[in-house]
């Protein structure tokens, strides 16, 4: 432990933090945190780049761990006034950047006080206190030290990605990887011989969006994979099929889709063919874009009920809506923006479909809140294929994690939801995540138990459930021999 | 009572059960609780069958009282895998079911930790522990024993089910019937002498659905009871104004409407014979229906003002979503599944033409409670005949019941609501709704004494609107000389 | 004070009102509120008459203070039966209407139970006890002595409207003036040395709304203004542009745009010629008027670029929806009801063409709920122009102001919210108002630091900002030497 000068103020992280402060329900939310707190992480669903943990080449510097990849800390301070430049962040249209990583450091540190009361301002000092053990308050005054003793940590074998995998107790880690990965980073993985389990997701959105001008290129990369032209619908259904082979051989157990709008729904034969020309030729259009999309998500529900991979539906978030920003640092870079999304009559064709069938399970996640008690939780409260995915995005937060139980939990109970996932790319964030929802979730039961609700033993069962044994199960990872 | 084996976990009952923990809160809540858990009940909206209270014949055994009507039971195991038949319901397409009622209890009762934390969970805690007098907690060990006791209680002439309702306390109870509906059971139940207050409720949708194969069946029973064929539109609704004025001589005080979009306008007299056509003669649209419904609504308004029949419409279920359950098992089986609904453009031509009127009230509902702050507190707020239903179907659970409080209360008040319904068709559940319902605005009301917002007197007068009064007021049961 | 006679209750305004009762939180919540309760009133936006002031009149009697002029007293006992004329509302129509104060006084005391639980309740207990300072709870039986109370009151010059003013610790006020107003009011106000700061605000909507009748009849006290006809589109800007000038030389920080849908976009130069030679013809119709506005708004936003006025956005009431209200009443007579909206969409094009410029202020307003943290969250999060306004109408309530903090912080942060802002025509109730919105505030931010979320000092300055700093410096009050 480095010595701190006196003049910063301590970080402590308080045991009781998130909990419900009514002394009954502290009480028994306490219970409840101590029997899921030491359980492993489960992580299905996430965006960790495997080659972190492929190379395992430690971390540089604080900006580079925490401030560069984060788009949560890039939008709240551009939607401030601060350049997203200015934080260190590169640029792709020759606008000068932030080079030096203390700079922007004490550019983000000067701003930490947006975050008071958010989940990303959670996040960072769990992160601080507890991951990297450097329990400081950080503000402006206090930027130089934290970021010194952070690099101190950094340069340390314990803090490197491995290290930290086995000291998170990390049980499963799910990476998310294009239908055209060729998988190498997981490879080498396995090939390195470390016991750490991480696993690829197929997630096929590139060579779904036929309507993009990149298309062209992911499916020419499609083609260069299977080894064969693809010049009709089968043969590239053929293809994925093979690539989800692949895939399971890999370990994984999942797909994943993003779209605006779940529909879902067959296209005739001819129509089809349709699209799928048009999009060799480069000239599919984005209405058929979308209705080539509904008869993809058929089809991959098709194959999930033969090669066993679980389906993930991402829908309701308008991508890259700022030009401006979209231009200098790329997609994904803060200005996607949900709208509102209809599930009831856009998800019944796939659901009549395949939605009896055991074999199929189909996690549908949500950015429209709205459709909890609405849609969702009489979905999957019927539906034996359909599970709800964790409070997604920006709703994994203390009140949207509470929000999405309290409307899902009575219609659709807890085994129909797949527990928490975090779906982060901040590798270091994971614990912080699963601290915060599984405090949320003792929380939660812990009002259940004061009301006479539900026993203490019960809840203290369903809060295992909810942080280790639904998202395994769901996720399949508890059935041994499948996979490679 | 039965001496219990010591194996069996205890079933209690907590008095304090779904009261908010905070102590000031609780102790108001309490004292509300005191005053409204002896009131009588009054259940202005059921679906109980009126022949089981006309035969009085006693229940057989814990399967068909509790597991075989309950479509909350089997829409929650068969999202979970299990059969519907499993459970002892019998099936139209020749799908063998369970016939003994003992194994499929047990198939129940291994799935009973599904329902932690739903209503129906609770309110099965309360129809064990207190309408049966069976305190046993149910779970796979016990299902014997509660099966046994059960039947060992339901052999009593304790538990048939006229001396269940005098134990339930209910004032009046209003089942539902379709337009065409004989009113045997009813007549029946007059005819026998018994004291109990039990009046139909005029549900006209079967003959509104002029593009469902089964309208002209409907439509001929109609004919039948008017004696005389229904060429024009006019004629058919002088018949179902007759058959109105017949349900108000049973002590019918109001009419039901069930509907996808609560669309209301009035058709141009030829575009309304040409939908009447259409509908004998087989050809009638969906459209055609969507638009014939909007018109008849408010010609059943129009009625209302004369024939004083309270209007109500239940609007935004898509129903029977799943054609292999619809198949096996028929109707309402448990796979509705709402929609988004708006009411305040879709209203407004109702509310214009009659919704001034003093002789008028329309209770509202919804499925959809995005519109509880956003729509129908406004709209309820303001027009002197809407009044807004309780919380309903998926939300008469108590998270449903306390964001109906919270988001309709404080811009509609409680007097333009119509305090609590129980909407079911489990007869032994009622006293078990009116109980949560009656605890839950006890909680709710005591939070507002706790913040210092209404006064505890002034409290426990709204508790006993909320239980009482304004559903017997809003129904006009407190009209002496109406009906027969 | 008056010696009350015993018969009446008193009105005691408890100091811990509205704040959650958990201690934990409550004592976190008196901190802050300590901190805060002082702070001066900012008013950025609302609708008292600058004539109020600029004569400075005493008020008359206690109905035309607080019945005749709030209609959401007019809508709540007109939605239980109670004509609005009978509470001395003038009408339009030769309907006679109640003409004795006193009556109608009697008539609103004998319905006030109808606001148990609302906020005009609690605004209404305020302005009794605190501003008035008649301690007396209102009923049919303390009618008369809180009407004579009232009056004796109001008698006393310390009750005029500028010694209230000074009273409420008023540091700016805005009101809302049409595009067309001469602002003789202000110019009145300010000639008169008085040194209370009331400042106008633009509201162009009258010359937005091209399909209504009035439009030619705004568009010509506009011609008149600028002292030359306005054959064109850009003429007509420019005038706009100089009534914007002028509004900002009487101090002047802001504008205000209500409109059903926030949709934005330009118009191709001969469409947007078309719409207004279709305007200037009496021939535009709503869906010209439409696409006219949206138009109208990306202008709105241009002018404000260069001279520095805050835009603000109201959209999403249905107006006037009761035409029999309309008719004797006129507009604003409380059927107006909101509809869904879609922000994420319809704001795109502004935000695309604006939202980066640090020199844009947009403040957005909603009905709709739904969309805090779907859209205006995440839009707020990112945008550096956009701005979230208070919760709005039928939602600056206790529940409604907890679940706009709620839904919002976790993802926007408090700074890209404006604080709290009043939206009263009602200048007494401004106070009640503001003491509501620091309680809630304070309790929500108390509930934080009681789950260990924030420390209390950051509580207490984020406190501060939410009542005072926020709005002051969102509506650019902190800019020493603008406007005039």
């Amino acid at each position: 432990m480095t010595t701190l000068p006196v003049r910063h103020a301590p970080l402590v992280l308080h045991p009781d933090r998130f909990l419900d402060p009514e002394p009954g329900t502290r009480r028994a939310a306490r219970a409840i945190l101590e029997a899921t707190a030491p359980l492993p992480i489960v992580s299905p669903h996430g965006h960790v780049d495997p080659r972190l943990l492929a190379d395992d080449a430690p971390f540089t510097d604080a900006t580079s761990l925490i401030v560069v990849p984060d788009h949560y800390v890039h939008r709240m301070l551009y939607s401030q006034g601060v350049p997203i430049e200015a934080l260190g962040v590169p640029t792709r249209d020759g606008t000068p950047h932030e080079r030096d990583p203390r700079a922007a450091w004490r550019r983000f540190a000067a701003h930490v006080h947006l975050f008071r009361g958010t989940p990303t301002g959670a996040w960072l000092d769990h992160v601080l206190a507890e991951t990297l053990q450097v329990p400081v308050r950080l503000d402006a005054a206090s930027a130089d030290h934290v970021y010194d003793a952070i690099g101190e940590r950094l340069a340390d074998a314990a803090f490197r990605p491995r290290a930290l995998f086995t000291r998170f107790g990390i049980e499963v880690l799910a990476t998310t990887d294009a239908a055209t990965d060729t998988l190498a980073a997981h490879a080498a993985l396995r090939a390195s011989g470390w016991a750490g389990r991480v696993v690829p997701t197929f997630r096929p959105d590139a060579v779904m969006r036929i309507a993009r001008a990149e298309w062209r290129a992911h499916h020419a990369a499609l083609e260069a994979l299977a080894g064969t032209p693809l010049p009709t619908y089968d043969a590239f259904l053929d293809a994925l099929a093979a690539r989800r082979r692949l895939f399971r051989a890999h370990g994984a157990t999942a797909t994943d889709h993003a779209v605006v709008t779940p529909a879902t729904g067959h296209l005739a034969a001819g129509e089809l063919a349709r699209c799928y020309s048009a999009a060799l030729a480069g000239t599919a259009t984005p209405d058929d874009e979308a209705r080539f999309a509904a008869h993809f998500l058929m089809d991959m529900a098709r194959l999930s009920l033969d090669d066993g991979l679980v389906m993930q539906l991402h829908p309701g978030a308008l991508r890259d809506t700022n030009p401006l920003v979209l231009a200098r640092f790329g997609m994904d870079a803060g200005a996607d923006i949900p709208v509102a999304t209809e599930y009831t009559r856009n998800l019944l064709p796939l659901l009549q479909a395949y939605g009896n069938d055991p074999r199929l399970t189909l996690v549908v996640f949500t950015l429209d809140e709205t459709t909890y008690a609405r849609e969702l939780a009489p979905l999957a409260g019927h539906w034996p294929a359909l599970r709800l995915g964790a409070p997604w995005w920006f709703h994994d937060s203390p009140e949207g994690m509470l929000r999405f139980r309290r409307r899902t939990s009575e219609t659709a109970g807890i085994h129909n939801t797949v527990g928490f996932t975090d779906d982060t790319r901040a590798f270091c964030s994971i614990p912080a995540r699963h601290d915060l929802a599984r405090r949320i979730d003792a929380s939660w039961l812990g009002s259940l138990v004061a009301r006479h609700q539900v026993g203490l033993d019960d809840a203290i069962e369903m809060g295992r459930l909810l942080a280790y044994d639904l998202p395994r199960r769901t996720y399949r990872f508890d059935r041994a021999g499948e996979g490679a």
